[in-house]
């Protein structure tokens, strides 16, 4: 439990530092037969690497997956799933000035408070690289979603102070801007204030939203293994995450219940739905069928090009100077990440949720029987 | 993992439900030497129950804790303690109402769809009592951590729209009125507001906040197991709630890195500490040695007597028709269950912490084979 | 993990010691619908009750289940299942001849030295009335198996030196002499071999077996999850357990490759079956479709009235002066805990077996959705 | 929890087939500060591989195993340590003759049972190769307790009816012959018994031994997570293992109570000890400051070139020919896998125990605070 391993039956336990060797994951409990390929992975690590848009084209290339094992004639066998990105840009730079300075925001301090000691370069182990190992796994969660009708999708909220109208949502308007919002327009809001802060050698915060479409109902455990303290859990422990809300989320504390609370309708097909989804699509912890909605806010990168005071290793006073390019904001990057975590996690719930009901067991097994199980 | 177990060194297991014999819970790994006593766990127990205040002091009794096992001669023996509170307010009351109604707001539906069937009287494993072993188990977190100087507390910041005023806050307010806010004004002006929310047979959501003071720097595990990655998995398992924040959480969205960076310092004494505390004391999952902070929305109660339409267990339409007296706010009687469980999560990742470096573990081992280990 | 947790999806979790206020057990993961009552668990609790026999007659009450949770209406609801007996046994005698004292084959010293002081009243939590949370939740195991048309049994192979004779083995036998043996003239002979050692004070190992039929193909997982490895998990962690084999155990290491390999064959119906069952009914760590069949052995019970000598708490040197009547053996009351632990262990896997394939996945949500899932 | 992880505090995640493109091991929560190179690693692997001796010399290279991850200027840093070891071997041989064979004694047919489908190259996961990753993860436990004064051993015992005379018993002699056996007469007829059974194509079990000195009394928890329980997990999920023993094993069902009891007493240092040590070093399951013993039978090789009956994946009768060279015996390669799983394991619990006692973990942390935490 030292805290690398996510899941109950589906599990990804992931490894690396940002200028070691490389980074990966291995996918353990992945149900055999499923269709799987490097593509399928690099896909989703594509949307997470640096450099995709026009402002930033210049590192293209890097953070190739390669499957080490688990898959045979391009199926999961049911063994673990061993993914492995090598680090490709570790230049041998000088790592001088952060070696023995506490940066502010950064993990620096507490990683040397816990280990006495801390890999230095380029963050290690609590570098933004390290998503690549949950980005790798959480693909094949998303595969096994889709492939029973479940899609998972994120996109940005907001960039600072400008969100995105709800009367301009357009899901598929997300692929179009750099920023990943699906709203044209807040999209061009936020990257001129993004091109001031950039300016400034500033930074912004941002919100994420996740949805899920097509959940069966009746995912997630009662008590501690609630479906939205999974998905809180999983969001929360991204970095940079500092808060999360399922449905309507802190504005359910300003409402009231004869409006908080959805009113269960017939639908069109005669099945039990929600007149509205202030619950985010979960009641009680357990998915009730209806769209889950999950929003994610992170905070400003940490790293800054402004002056800022710190305190080093020995103790002593010292300015935090920041050299190289970073990401105004981690937000469109980080988009991915959420949602391949939200949809690893989905993915591991809706397994454990077999188990429910004597009825669908003894179902299962006679059905094996049958087929000469 | 059918998800009533919480914990991975000091865990709890917790069972029952609203109207069956009784509710309770086994907490595994409390260290042996540990003072306890019944009255240390009643304390807790006593603070959510029904009728603490002027307002509803009719029920008074009830809820008491009897510890059957683990306990001896006064101290903790290392093995499970386990603790149980009969349910005595089981009047055999006509269910017929509700049994087959899906209320909005509940889990009815979503345990329908994931059982087959479910308990239906009080809510059955759904109902708020659930909440009795986490805050049983919690008080015991709570105890460990006192031992070693730290101290855990939760009070109500935000009803509706009422909220604290920093300016006014006063954490002994808190014990001076019946919603356990820090701020004498703004509960004069919640209290008000609930009145006439009730009145109307409406009910009011509201926001929580925790605090941990003494927390040494170091503990949480990065990736998955970060202090801030379980303490949201924690708040978000407590029925109700639908948002978590940690320090500046959804602000830190709109803020910007030159001011959202805690700066580091030398402080009196010598030592690293931090300028502010937009951090919420933890920095890449692992507490920085500064004050926790953790903020929770809590929905409006869902039980309201104002009318609602829903669908019944065949898929018909139907009033959902609430009788009996329900809370107007889930909060105030849920800060316990925050502190508890916060309490017990802190207390976990700190034994676990023992363990993350050779040198400590050496000395460790060492000083026991000098006294005799 | 403090250690009283044993299970992945379907989980027990016990507590209680000798002469505290009762054992009990928390089962989770249960699948809703299992028709439960306190008879099923009942039954198996009286087969490792004391005084079971001609011999021992006198204590023939007590023990008597208690279900305070998790079954409504005669089933379970997919809650937690709480389990309590009450210690009725609890005379306020003198523990002052044992409190001090490290008896020899006790965990006396043991617990002294891992947890600083005991509770030393009849064993504490070591005592084997620790088992009965096991037994209790096993009867669960034991029922969901059965309802999958699988039933385990287990007797005593032998009492000494004195083993049964495989061309005498008659199953039924084994309830009719009180050392569950299933083989008449064996049990004769070791019950001669009792008498002779309870005249001298003294006590006798034994085996017991454990054998599983109609567990399908296909249950336990590769590497660390072995059914094998499970299984022996779960008898090794029987309080006097000291060696465990899976078909033939040590003989294999005796025998050649030519002969231990067991040839696959066609049956009568045409499956796949295998000529011999050397393998215990187990392959690479997964059940082959044959009767799984494991052997226990057990080392005498270590309360003898004979002297001995020993140390005491404060490292003097002492008679272990062991009073009060013990059983002579072990193995016929652990029977019924060696069946149940194994029951509820391959309940456990089997569950976890069903997110095995992705095909078999596909058509169980399929299946749900058809019938409005 | 498909299987492939193992540990609580101190977990290792392997993965890899034989003829796939590598196998690896992720170990995380290893303490920070462990100094550890790849020599640490290779060295054990070196152990296991095949070819190491005078009669297989041919295939020497192969089996270099790569830190990944986790360990930073020569010590490791508290984060995941990822080893990988490339598959070298893989000509691209036809494997028609084996794909649709259910081999005797093999895993063929039980992993098309489970996953539908098989990586039939080699055995895939269920080789004997996948035990690298065990033997690479478990060489930093060993490696961890030896920081502590702690020395895992294992050996061959037994090779068919050939045993050890403990009389001729020396611990060094097992690294003067082939067969790792501490007794050169009885290595010496091991041998001879072993060219008879090669000459025929036939194959032999045998038993390994596996001692733990300096282990200190206090680790293992009870019920559960017994030491001698995970032990006996964590050996019996080593493939072709078929039986377990600790201490006395199965000779202490065939022993009574007054021989097989050891007696406390004070040893020459005035500390507690044991007259003999029937118990294995286990008390309760927890270490009682004695050896730590455990024997372990192995089954023969099942690859065996004699002539055998088998079914293929159709169900047709067909004739298992097993071609290339196969060891004619398991154990004197495995016990090195023994010895790694037995100090991985062992360092797990000892993690684990130190969060036992109140009085320690107060020491514990003023320490820390002390040193400045």
């Amino acid at each position: 439990m030292a805290g690398s391993t996510w899941g109950t039956l589906l599990t990804m336990t992931t490894w690396g530092e940002s200028h070691g060797k490389g980074i990966g994951v291995v996918v353990d409990g992945c149900p055999a037969g499923l269709s799987l390929c490097e593509e399928d992975i690099q896909e989703y690590l594509d949307r997470r690497k640096p450099g995709q848009n026009r402002f930033t084209t210049k590192r293209r290339e890097g953070d190739a997956v390669e499957i080490l094992s688990g898959v045979f004639e391009g199926k999961t066998t049911g063994t673990p799933v061993s993914l492995l990105v090598r680090n490709t840009d570790q230049r041998s730079r000088d790592y001088d000035d952060i070696k023995d300075l506490y940066r502010p925001g950064h993990a620096d301090f507490t990683f040397d408070q816990k280990y006495g000691f801390r890999d230095y370069r380029g963050g290690g182990r609590s570098s933004g690289r390290e998503t690549i190992g949950r980005v790798a796994a959480g693909a094949i969660g998303a595969k096994l979603l889709r492939e029973l009708g479940i899609t998972v999708t994120a996109y940005t909220r907001a960039v600072g102070e400008v969100e995105i109208d709800e009367t301009r949502f357009d899901l598929k308007e997300r692929l179009n801007n750099r920023l990943y919002m699906p709203d044209a327009k807040a999209a061009l809001r936020a990257e001129a204030y993004l091109e001031e802060l950039m300016a400034k050698g500033d930074s912004a915060g941002g919100i994420a939203e996740c949805i899920i479409d097509g959940l069966p109902a009746g995912i997630g455990e009662p008590v501690f293994e609630k479906l939205d303290a999974r998905l809180a859990h999983a969001a929360m422990s991204i970095g940079a995450v500092k808060g999360v809300e399922i449905g309507s989320g802190f504005q359910a504390a300003k409402s009231v219940g004869s409006v908080n609370n959805d009113s269960f309708i017939k639908d069109s097909k005669g099945s039990v739905a929600k007149a509205t989804n202030h619950a985010g699509g979960i009641l009680g912890g357990i998915s009730d069928g209806g769209q889950i909605v999950m929003r994610v806010s992170f905070k400003p990168t940490p790293s800054v090009s402004v002056a800022q005071k710190t305190v080093n290793r020995r103790g002593e006073e010292a300015d935090a100077v920041i050299k190289g390019r970073h990401d105004p904001i981690i937000v469109p990057r980080a988009v991915v990440v959420l949602e391949t975590m939200a949809a690893f996690t989905a993915a591991d719930l809706l397994l454990v949720s077999m188990a429910s009901r004597m009825d669908r067991i003894q179902d299962f097994f006679r059905g094996q029987q049958e087929k000469g199980f």
